[in-house]
């Protein structure tokens, strides 16, 4: 491959990205070549780090640097409670917010009969084996209030009966900064029956 | 660095590429970790290819991966035609129609008082040396067709007249598949001073 052909491989590579299309891409490529230097050498620098490093936690499904991330490696994160989410995305939105210190898991998706994903394409098992091993008393199901969503955490919940463990949904109402007149009627529905003393 | 930091700064240096922002620098990452062997790693490897390969065309700008770009190195578009852009972007543009056969030059900007850009920093002492030096009969200024981009066209058309080129702009007129109806006042203005016989 010579240089130029490296470029325009490098720009379609890029366009494939989220977020990105052609366009963007060509822009991106561009900026990056033009700032060699201080954006095209560090950013080759770090691809190459992180894609010798990282895989998925063993233990939760995490993108970790080790066989088990740094969140379950963490003992003073093994509070009895884990919050399972659909996707790595879900996990680092809440690590983001920084409210929940107990640990995670991933199901890697959610139950959608139209894209073909049944239950032996989510986690369970492995859900259901760390609730013995790792004493966790409280399950959280921090699944998207769609629903695939929802339907997923009724499953779960099912599946998780028998090991006694509390589960738990996200409480349903309005969004912090939320106006009425904007709300759909489901979510004033559930903020109106799940109200809470002032 | 350790592993996880290296995910971090990844993120950080993809949010700065134009196009993308801190929300959509994590979605790619996360992409492109989860997609390691497709995605990371040849995206990593063309990166450092082309970071070790590229630099500016001495002769034009354009991006190249030698001293001398391939449009300049081709024999077959020394054809006397030499078109000014403002960047490579455009140039890029250009190449994408397959709409002209001559060679390019890249001035590096347009004439910007409110950005502080003046003469001395557009390659226009190169234009003229090679005016001479490849025997460019006619010069085809591509600016954009805003304030910034005209006012350059004129600056650089009277920087060339003692050389006695023939210096062409772009013409104006309605964009293929534009509608008269939202055509802005300037665009109908030109289209009907430059009508054409049918
Ligand atoms: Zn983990
Ligand atoms: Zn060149």
């Amino acid at each position: 491959m010579d240089g130029q052909e490296a470029i325009e491989e490098l720009i379609a590579q890029m366009a494939r990205l989220p977020g990105l299309g052609p366009r963007s891409a060509r822009r991106a490529v561009l900026h990056l070549v033009k700032k060699r230097d201080a954006r095209l050498v560090p950013l080759a620098r770090l691809l190459t780090e992180v894609g010798q490093s990282v895989r998925p936690c063993l233990n939760c499904g995490n993108i970790a640097t080790a066989d088990i991330c740094g969140i379950c490696a963490a003992g003073d994160r093994a509070n009895g409670q884990i919050c399972v989410v659909e996707d790595v995305a879900d996990l680092w939105a809440m690590e983001r917010a920084q409210v929940f210190k107990g640990r995670y898991h991933v199901l890697g998706g959610t139950l959608s009969p139209l894209d073909d994903v049944g239950p032996d394409d989510l986690a369970i098992p492995k859900l259901r084996d760390r609730i013995s091993a790792e004493a966790v008393t409280e399950v959280i199901l921090a699944l998207n209030a769609t629903v695939d969503g929802q339907t997923t955490a009724h499953y779960v919940a099912r599946e998780l009966e028998a090991t006694g463990v509390q589960v738990f949904g996200l409480a349903r109402g309005m969004p912090v900064g939320g106006e009425l007149d904007y709300m759909d009627d489901g979510t004033l529905r559930a903020a109106l029956s799940q109200r809470q003393p002032i």
